[in-house]
């Protein structure tokens, strides 16, 4: 029988529980925001004593169903001070899965300054001192610490600012090559672990007992359903646009669409949107070779293969991984069309422990606010280097974007709920606005990824400009909820809303793990109820419908090339989960 | 007949407005409050250009009713995020209310980078350029401003802290000496004027209508009723406590009650309190002599007379004035006992334009997370000078309270709706926490000062341990807003509070102003309507309940030497107003 491992930083103590009835059809972030729901004061400080730290890997993770090497962790957010879930894709979660283990519940506080590391094994649970891993880059420690647990384990782990406690920190995971790079990013969740004085959290998987399959048959038959669309569907096929440029294919269609947010969500437009793009990355890896690989795969088991590892001229590595909301972030918003520099960038943030959409966001609010002049990469480089440091212009960019904007003065600030916005202009894509608007999460592009239908014409296609879609943002903020709970990588979604039987068998395959038969509805009532948990944690944390809103300067700035506001009346957003 | 002056910042111009109805027998906080009310977007960014800044003298303020040269300030907060007043004593209100001007309503946004000052007489409204006195000390501008208006005007002002646009900046009038020093200091007011680009406001009261009084006689009889109380009141008759002591003479009964927050409210008694206490300033008064002077009115007509100058070993002036909020800041919450290094500090605060609460509340905050020992008075002051230079420190700090300590990771954090907290631990003194946590105005005491009966014995007594204070704050609540309104010093409430022809003077020197027979249910009727705008305001730009809570520290730190935690159920506070 699986159970939860309940970790308690005061004592440094550990101890295995039963796993509640409530909790038994329950995975990813079903499990983490129900488990914060249940267990976590909304009003607590998120870095006091009181808040926790939740993983807990899919229904399906550790199984052999197609990309479903997902990690959901869960806290009150010091970023958002709302209710969080980030997800990353890594073999660590594959481990903890197959050690039998729900969830990973990591409580209490820290009555002395060292930092404490967990090893996880089939045989329990070891405290031991991290202090030598603490305050240096993630990719110096991680070769010794494959050295000292064996290759195969797999390692979550804090950088330099979450151990600063900065919001905008990440839990960094490693990827299939044993690198610091697969993030749980937003909603400074490094932060949280880093107040309970964890550091790490290596997981041993050999010899446990592995996901139990309930209705192996009925499994089965679904993962070989929902294997067959994702290789199937143009996105994420083989050879596809996905495996072919990585995530970063988007730059020049989302540019093309005048919604690529340059120069702090100035403009919908950048100039240089062809240099950091995803054909551009092809390219480098084609053109200089060596350890350049695009269709890498983030975990085992994935078969969709969107990362990718970018060479230096040299063919030593730039960086891995850049996404698309990464060269976005680090480029078009802050005016920068090096992929070198967009490739060191994004290996600092990694090597740190930074979301690197919230590192863009706040860079881009710093040059707002005149530090820097946008494009000036060598700027960007030094405001990271003051985040690693911990100085005090590290520490207002480690607010992350609302906090950074509120303590240099800045006006124009692309946050929602404190959190930046990710790489889809609201302005010229209304659906993706009521996502950010409405999301318990802060602005997320990944709690309702509206841009499927309203740009790639996925599960259909709307008009990018047409304000009426509180229906199309509800359906995909609860069919968004059931894929991060099922375990699956979230672009599972573009074969499941354009392939019945690829839909079909993602229920297949979590009901046969869990001995049910749900149906599509069932999906979606658990995707509803568990927006339904957060948006009431939110509430009692504080939040009203005030603070389901886009920025106030997208209301009266327009917004080039097509001119456009903010222009979806409040009482449209209102309406997507109707009254409190 | 009275008028509202109505300046636009976008393209400078200044319009005379008739006083609506609604505003006709408003004054002070219940006029700027409904202004905001009215016409300010709860919602709107508080430095961008839907916010509104509002001044507005009190009923009788212009008058020659004792104590009521009182100015009223309101917006939308840049630091609670909610809606604000602040107010302060000077001459400048009365010159506003002698030429006729019941309210003057800064809007709009400035298209360009310039500061601007505002000339007011009786013949109109002038633009000048400020630029000249931007980026310097109030003290080095102040006389040569008065140099070239006239000794007479008055001015209001922002400091650097308001030029960079930081929540910890206040708004400076003159003194009745025309020193920069009379402040409505919290919620970062002064930030909201410099982000209209405007510097500051001299006003030239001559050849003014003055005050219209509709009953001359009703008025006289109260205003000699109201003096009588005053003049007869321990607390605050000539040769009284204030009188001798200044508002500091608190700092020695606070201490003793185990209630004067030490250390980043560490603690409840400070080891040096008294060598900062009022009575060490009297005694440095005495022994250094020079321009040394307790007693000091604040502005004409004063007749409690509780401000001072406390001079430097050399006779020179070291500052002005020192208040038990002041005093309590700068010294015992940063453990600092040395009234020199106070007295520097205060004088730096008010030099930039800085609310010395916050101000010392920032400090303690960067003390806490270890930037600099507790005591170190020259790490103090080097603070500030960052905060005077703008660096990113500075910013930090310029941030408030709340934001400080966000951005340095403390969770020790002293504030509610993210403003600091006053001189008075709410653990020890329960009813003043309940003020801290319901106010519209964040930790403020001056919103409902139930100290007065909680420790001096003023309108009864009560136990400071005792948690059952629901109907107490909303008492003081209600009349505290209506003396705000009336433009009298709330120490006023003393012998309102224990002498009955004072409260009755009050009430029939208002009325007499206006044409009309309040009784005392009409005093708390407009009281209660005041702080139901504010809350209505509040509740539109995102508060809840949640926001109405002393910190969580507070609920699991025992504040020594009573050792006490905050232990008052949150629907004790929710009883205050009721449900929203």
């Amino acid at each position: 029988m699986a159970q939860i491992l309940r970790v308690n930083m005061t004592d440094r103590t550990a101890a295995y529980e039963d796993v509640p009835n409530e909790y038994k059809f329950l995975g990813g972030r079903g499990l983490t925001s129900t488990i914060v729901y249940n267990e976590v004061d909304p009003t607590c400080h998120p870095l006091g004593p009181n808040n926790k730290l939740v993983f807990a890997p899919g229904i399906v993770t550790g199984t052999n169903a197609p990309s479903s090497g997902r990690i959901s962790v869960g806290a009150k957010s010091p970023l958002t001070g709302g209710i969080k879930e980030a997800n990353a894709g890594s073999n660590w979660p594959q481990l903890v899965a197959r050690l039998g283990l729900k969830a990973i519940i990591v409580e209490g506080y820290p009555q002395d300054d060292g930092w404490w590391g967990l090893h996880i094994t089939k045989d329990g649970v070891e405290f031991f001192p991290a202090d030598e891993y603490a305050g240096k880059g993630l990719r110096e420690i991680f070769p010794g610490l494959f050295e000292r647990f064996g290759k195969k384990v797999g390692i979550a782990t804090i950088g330099v600012a979450g151990e600063h406690r900065m919001a905008m920190s990440g839990l960094c995971f490693n990827d299939i090559d044993n690198r610091p790079s697969r993030y749980a990013g937003r909603g400074g969740l490094g932060a949280v672990m880093g107040s309970k004085g964890l550091k790490l959290v290596v997981v041993d998987g050999a010899g446990g007992p592995g996901v139990e399959i309930a209705n192996q048959e009925l499994y089965d038959q679904g993962r070989k359903k929902l294997t067959a669309s994702i290789l199937e569907h143009a996105l994420t096929k083989p050879g596809g646009a996905l495996n072919l440029y990585g995530t970063a294919v988007l730059v020049n269609i989302i540019n093309e669409a005048g919604a690529l947010p340059t120069r702090n969500f100035r403009e919908g437009q950048f100039e240089g949107a062809a240099k950091i793009s995803g054909e551009a990355m092809a390219e480098l890896c084609k053109t200089r070779g060596g350890v350049g690989t695009m269709g890498h795969a983030c975990h085992p088991g994935c078969i969709i293969q969107c990362s990718n590892v970018i060479p230096n001229p040299d063919g030593t590595e730039l960086a891995s991984c850049i996404e698309y909301e990464t060269t976005w972030a680090l480029g078009a918003n802050c005016g920068i069309d090096d992929l070198d520099v967009v490739g060191k960038l994004t290996q600092m943030c990694n090597d740190m422990g930074i979301d690197t959409i919230e590192a863009g966001d706040v860079i881009a609010v710093a040059m707002e606010a005149g530090l820097a002049e946008f494009g000036d990469g060598e700027a960007a480089i030094g405001f990271l280097e003051e985040v690693r440091q911990g100085t005090p212009l590290g520490r207002i960019l480690g607010m992350g974007t609302g906090g950074a904007a509120e303590a240099l003065g800045v006006v124009r600030v692309p946050a929602v709920k404190g959190q930046g916005m990710p790489a889809y202009e609201p302005r010229a894509i209304k659906g993706i606005g009521y996502t950010y608007a409405i999301s318990t999460m802060g602005a997320d592009h990944t709690s309702g990824y509206t841009i499927a239908p309203e740009i790639a014409g996925v599960g259909g296609k709307v008009d990018q400009f047409d304000i009426d879609k509180a229906e199309l943002a509800r359906n995909f903020q609860y069919s968004t909820a059931f894929i991060d709970t099922s375990g699956h990588c979230l672009f599972i979604a573009f074969p499941i809303l354009d392939i019945a039987s690829g839909f079909e068998g993602l229920i297949e395959e979590c009901s046969g793990v869990l001995g049910v038969n749900w149906t599509a509805d069932d999906i979606m009532a658990i995707g509803k109820e568990v927006i339904n948990k957060e948006r009431a944690f939110n509430r009692a944390a504080g939040f009203t419908e005030a603070a389901d809103r886009i920025p106030e300067f997208m209301k009266y700035e327009k917004l080039p090339p097509h001119d456009v506001v903010w222009d979806v009346p409040d009482e449209m957003l209102d309406a997507v989960h109707g009254a409190a």
